[in-house]
């Protein structure tokens, strides 16, 4: 009730666009750059990647500029009308970011879509939010070099989104998450100034690092204008194992160990419960002896040269035996590779056959308490009636729990189980030292359950921070908490 | 004159400690762990390890706590009073970090030094700020783990002033810095809050990045508690190469062609100048042929295996010799790796034989711009008459460049000199993308520099994210910028 009555409030603080303001953005940016007044036209940007219409609203205005001066006049503008920005890059979020829950103004950043300037003596390239992240790696790749960034939807999604996500991804367990390559930005803050954090440095402890506390804050801090990405040299040589488990149980205890014994930090280490591992065999028709998998590890090792890799991932097929692996699979080549993937990228594919609806859940947990998490979702699947495929990146605990509604259900009872079965998750998450996102934000989707997995006081110290920088509340309300 | 008069009005701010206000801080921490009233045991309170007067002073009492319940104690009393409070762990600091130069209570993290949990199933160990940094591998090595933080003071240092400055060290290269490593802190707020943040979660976009807010906020932003650490697989062999070039032109270009051709990304590359080099060897009664070298690298490679970095270690020689290095000496044993960086270590050795006076910076650029520093440093040394010998963390860009006193002068001249040089040096450094600390910190040793490199906006948005956690501005006042 309380909630409701914020928002509410909240709401009602945002002032409608008049022809006036809507004049005053088309001077900015230019005519063709200001949609309005075109349901059809502002739809798309009502919605992210989640299909469920209760978190889409419509934006009042789409503008896209094409310079950091224009988006810095549109934020002051915003300020002096109180008017809400949402950013917003490939709209391929989870999570609802780039959802303007306020209407207003949707900040679209699709042309700012340049690279800047590749660095080669220093392995950095500097690019605008709207490239896509895939890009990178195509120019950067004749040099040797490669962004270690590496989201699923990489073949889609703008590094801007990356950055206010701090996008994950398979290859997170060796070469961390898209913070990690984040060197430098240029934001334009709320109030529209145009601030540059860092530079080409891979060390830098010259004040706060506010680089760090814009990755990840969904857009909420400030607008991205200017990246600059540290890259990797390119590994020369990859293969993938599959690896076949009794139990949960099993697979998990081997995570560690073979980290620990064989010194080696694999590339991806991949998880698959036996629901989702069969489900996704069955679905591709695959042939390889599963039956007695009661979970699957897809491990990917690479490294400088072929001789290297062979070495890593026979240690790491050994240390996989003495945990009681019952089979390891050995994909050293293109088409191998791809077969092993598709059973890991099939997964909820597979149970699209099943039912059309799913809720992709983020949760993480420490990666020993992964088997207890397998555990308490199957006792919930029991509880609720309803299947939670479990899969995702066991070498980060972070674990796609996905409840498919029972095709029995209506469409009301689904939206109240799912409520309950989230609920219940997040607790056990909680009460496992998890918490309930590792890759896709909280946007609006997630944020009433915030208070399930941190204090107040750490809301409450990102609330301080927010106002000390948005006074005005004016760039994506409505994110992460309420202010 | 404006600066001078901020820091009149904010010392005035502070109130001086009465008996009342100490004796409830006994009450709170037990007697014995309040020092006051004795300007003898007080004294080693009043500065790090910068030698210079200048940056010294007093505090009024030192308070030991041994638990969070006991900071957040203080830090309400201190708001209550307006007292001053200075964090401090080992004062192994060269920024002035633990120094309180408003007076008041420094805050000695000496008596929290337990490990909480070492958590090998995990790969983490938990700890308090007060423990020695070096402590940690010692009890993880057996279970085959390290953890990759590695300052040069390691066996002195604490872990609370590891985060609290973000230290860097000898290993950045390859594992990156302290941030990497911290998945978890309990903070206690300067309100007086105690705050959890993260967790034994390798990745976490749960809210905003606060962890990394805190590490490298220079103790002005809260006071950890506990420390959850990410510990790596402990490396089985590790070779050095000292590798001699006719020019730092050559020994720069060579670093990223090592890392882009042979795909390998060191564990540490360090740089040294002719003067540095020479000078070391010289003390060092060196007996290997460094005539011709005008610069050397030392670099590090390490590995799961000997094989593997035999293999790692030839293409890198390899990649050495082509990019026109005169010699590559391999230290494949204690006895010759102990050798060679004994060359990398007694730089500073070597010219207090010269001079009892220097100045260690800590300036970073962009890597392939240091061979621009090394001839602008060269030419400032000309210019102001004073040795500037160069070396330091090539691989990150990293240079402790470090103005020498020459023995004709004066201790006045000297201190009217450096002046002149650090603000010439920290000018050419912004003018090749560099900032002044990659690794040391500001503090308020360089607190005055930081209009030279970066913006008025950047401070102004600290200054507001300061002001928002620390209204009365009690947690370590006067360090970084002026609130």
């Amino acid at each position: 009730m309380a909630k409701k009555k914020t928002e509410k409030a909240a709401a009602t603080k945002y002032k409608p666009l008049t022809p006036a303001i809507i004049a005053e953005m088309e001077k900015i940016v230019g005519r063709q750059y200001v949609i309005h007044s075109d349901a059809e036209k502002l739809e798309p940007f009502s919605h992210d990647e989640i299909s469920e219409k209760e978190y889409a609203h419509m934006p009042d205005c789409v503008v896209r500029p094409a310079a950091a001066q224009e988006i810095a006049e549109i934020m002051k503008l915003a300020n002096r009308e109180m008017i809400a920005v949402t950013p917003r890059g490939a709209g391929s979020g989870l999570s609802g970011g780039a959802v303007p829950v306020f209407g207003g103004i949707v900040l679209l950043c699709d042309r700012m879509n340049k690279v800047i300037e590749f660095d080669k003596a220093n392995m950095t390239i500097t690019v605008e939010p709207g490239l896509v992240t895939n890009e990178i790696n195509e120019i950067v790749r004749p040099a040797g070099l490669f962004y270690a960034g590496y989201p699923m939807s990489l073949e889609t999604c703008y590094v801007g989104g990356n950055v206010a996500e701090n996008a994950g991804g398979g290859k997170a367990v060796k070469y961390g998450v898209t913070a990690r390559y984040v060197l430098g930005l240029e934001v334009v803050t709320p109030k529209g100034d145009i601030v540059q954090l860092g530079g080409k440095l891979v060390k830098d402890v010259t004040g706060y690092d506010l680089i760090h506390l814009m990755v990840g804050s969904e857009g909420t801090l400030g607008i991205f204008t200017k990246i600059i990405l540290k890259l990797m040299p390119l590994p020369k040589a990859s293969v993938d194992l599959l690896v076949l488990f009794r139990t949960p149980d099993e697979a998990i205890a081997a995570v560690p160990e073979i980290m620990t014994k064989s010194g080696i930090i694999p590339t991806a280490i991949e998880f698959m419960d036996r629901l989702s591992a069969h489900a996704a065999c069955k679905y591709l028709n695959e042939t390889l002896d599963y039956k007695d998998a009661g979970a699957m590890l897809l491990i990917t090792v690479d490294g400088p040269d072929e001789q290297q890799v062979m070495q890593q991932y026979e240690a790491i097929g050994e240390q996989c035996l003495a945990a009681k692996a019952i089979e390891v699979y050995v994909a050293d080549n293109h088409t191998t590779s791809e077969r092993v993937w598709k059973v890991r990228r099939n997964i909820a594919e597979a149970f699209k056959v099943q039912s059309p609806r799913q809720s992709l859940e983020d949760i993480v947990v420490p990666i020993a308490s992964i088997p207890k998490m397998v555990a308490g979702l199957e006792e919930l699947s029991r509880k609720h009636d309803c299947q939670i495929p479990c899969y995702g990146h066991a070498g980060d605990g972070n674990l796609h729990a996905t409840p498919v509604m029972n095709p029995k259900w209506s469409d009301q009872q689904w939206h109240d189980r799912l409520e309950q079965i989230l609920v219940d998750m997040y607790k056990l998450t909680a009460s496992l030292g998890g918490t309930i996102s590792g890759e896709h934000g909280i946007g609006h989707k997630r944020k009433k359950y915030m208070p399930l997995v941190c204090q107040a006081a750490f809301i409450d110290m990102m609330r301080a921070i927010k106002l000390a920088l948005d006074p005005n509340c004016v760039l994506n309300p409505g994110k992460i908490f309420d202010c």
